[in-house]
């Protein structure tokens, strides 16, 4: 993966232009941290002058990733239902809402309680909730959002979750968890997942919204035709289970799945109603290497918006640089990050606190002090990483915004 | 790394009694955070009724590191200046001191206002400041915490750095970092490092209080033969360069230096004072691998005390099942987590959101809702991942701890 040809053709691609197709709101004061100082957004700041590691996303970017998306699913007749769990971040989930997503997904319910409270409206959570104290949670937050949505894979959590949702005096929304052949999560296809369906739909406490079936596991195969037949071949038990759902009866309003390597793959999945892509929005090493429909070298579809910032903290060995910002700031994940703007140098993040600058071929050396910008290798477990987001748009600091789940992994 | 024989004899090594060397005080409000309600500790909670993924710490264990640590460098006749870089959380930092440490490392700025303002009174910034604004922060620190020290590794930052504390009215302490080999951080030992020390001595803002000299690359090298041989063939020259510091009639009240891995070495360096030991007070699946000086497969000196507790989500496919904890709990540092007490199989975190764990000859099968408990891979980065660690006895919850120094990388 990520072998220096494509990145450098990646890099000179970046620089073409972009339609803008909303206008940024900028930080609230809700968005914001009330516990430290550095959150106060200064008039006129370059992102140059922000202390360091910082994450960026850069505005332009991120807001033509929002565009192409929804114009991609609307011409193929399906929605989007990004999935928080990349970015952690309700200003970003808003501006998806903005953009024409019909919702968005979280993979644990603190995720899911943090974007409710914050104003996001439609959230399905596509992990199971299995404990009673985070079943009790999930119909807590029924009670007070009617948006939310859940989903189930057995018939024993079905019949916890109607149990929880009596004695909270709420009628649950309930989607079937399908799965693509992973046996990682999600209910056989087939007379599994129908029958555990028309159990949903029986049980008091619940309301049968539809199904999931994601298919994480063809996300990152290489190359768009193989890509193309992996995932459709896995979804197919599924588009059956969907078929067969909606013979019987049963409300098959939503069925999500997809995602960001699959996203102009995924409606021609007969049934598919939407598709939880996430990392589209940000885009990372790892996507620019698993090619495109149009470009086999280098996936161009989306731009990548999301950087690290990191300053020279060491210069004085030679052929090599040494910075701030290392596994803790960049995670461990592979392909690693890349330098932004620059061919002829490679960067690793395996050491906790310290990055490491090689140079090949470089257009330039940097000095103690100096700042880059880096592509990040995965951007999930990166944002995982960072309180705050720094908003930019050209060099310019256009706003703060809080990663406000950042950390709920339960 | 890992195979399944050391870890199983480390396991029944584990159940071994340990000596408790003072009580641990509890939470103080300052250390909980007040945005959030489930910090309130509650009676009588055990660790299995905790909602997961949740980062624990045996008290009984971790005390027996501390003891351990404190007996081992005072019979050696050194000190040890903990890392708090590993551990994050002012209220370890405090137990580390009350067992007999001199004071505490931290790698960035941020980590050493947090530490600071909990508190601790002397603290080692083992990086060195290179940005304006990064100097204007360590100076002001300096001007309110007489004990906090921070390294320089360049004529021009010790330059910087002396401006910079003339201008804010104090005098820095500042000890001079030299490279063991590894061209990353620090000035090459011998008359570089002598003439920097020299000009640090004479400059007007700033007091030589030594020097250190941190051989990262040593700690997991494994085999105690060949980890002590490299570390002492690399450390020769800093070795030196202390000598010839002294000799010059510099101040060498600090060479710090040394690690987990080789506590029992490095007071065979001349002139070193304390070590910068950071996973001594948690232990990792990483450590565990390297062997020890009376144990060749395990390096049993520590005893593992950071966990992470997980519940299975999916247990409905054969000879497996999935969990709560994935990359954004556990990170993907290799060896993978060690599930604790269960020999018979295998966990990974590879995947974002879900652990994977695969039975080979399992003594139990785990089930959906089922808890179960993981020795970390690497104890730095997965403690950067939580807000709070639980610190329990036996099974009961007796403190839950802010990391409050989580997420300061810069």
């Amino acid at each position: 993966m990520g072998s220096s040809v494509p990145r450098r053709r990646f890099l000179q691609a970046a620089a073409a232009a972009v339609w803008v197709p909303t206008s940024v709101k900028g930080f609230t004061p809700d968005d914001l941290d009330p516990m430290t100082q550095d959150d106060v957004l200064q008039a006129d700041v370059s992102k140059w002058e922000l202390d360091t590691p910082a994450l960026l996303v850069d505005l332009d970017a991120m807001e033509s990733n929002l565009a192409r998306m929804q114009s991609v699913v609307s011409s193929n007749g399906i929605a989007s239902r990004p999935h928080a769990k990349t970015h952690k971040c309700p200003q970003v989930a808003r501006l998806q809402i903005q953009s024409g997503s019909v919702g968005i997904c979280t993979a644990k319910v603190s995720e899911a309680e943090v974007m409710l409270e914050h104003g996001i409206e439609n959230v399905l959570m596509t992990t199971s909730n299995v404990t009673p104290f985070k079943i009790e949670r999930a119909m807590g937050l029924r009670r007070w959002h009617s948006g939310f949505v859940q989903a189930t894979d057995t018939p024993e959590n079905a019949r916890d979750l109607s149990d929880a949702a009596v004695a909270a005096g709420v009628t649950a929304d309930v989607v079937v968890d399908v799965d693509p052949g992973g046996r990682r999560t999600g209910i056989t296809p087939g007379r599994p997942a129908l029958e555990l369906a028309q159990l949903v739909d029986t049980l008091p406490g619940l309301r049968l919204a539809g199904m999931l079936c994601y298919d994480g596991g063809s996300q990152h195969v290489a190359g768009f035709a193989a890509r193309r037949t992996q995932t459709l071949e896995r979804l197919a038990p599924a588009v059956e289970t969907c078929e067969s759902m909606r013979r019987a009866g049963l409300n098959t309003e939503i069925f999500s799945g997809g995602g960001t390597g699959t996203y102009n793959i995924d409606h021609e999945n007969a049934g598919l109603t939407d598709i939880q892509v996430g990392s589209y929005v940000f885009m990372d090493a790892q996507y620019l290497a698993i090619g495109g429909e149009s470009d086999d070298e280098v996936y161009s579809d989306f731009q990548p918006s999301l950087t690290i910032l990191t300053t020279v903290l060491n210069s004085q060995y030679e052929g090599r640089a040494t910075t701030d910002a290392g596994a803790k700031s960049c995670t461990i994940n592979r392909p690693w990050p890349i330098v932004k703007g620059e061919t002829g140098m490679s960067y690793t993040s395996g050491s906790d606190e310290f990055g490491s600058l090689r140079y090949e071929d470089p257009s330039r050396i940097y000095r103690t002090g100096d700042k880059l910008e880096l592509i990040v290798s995965h951007c999930d477990p990166v944002v995982n990483l960072y309180d705050r987001m720094y908003a930019v748009r050209g060099d310019r600091v256009e706003a703060i915004w809080r990663i406000a789940a950042r950390g709920m992994s339960a």
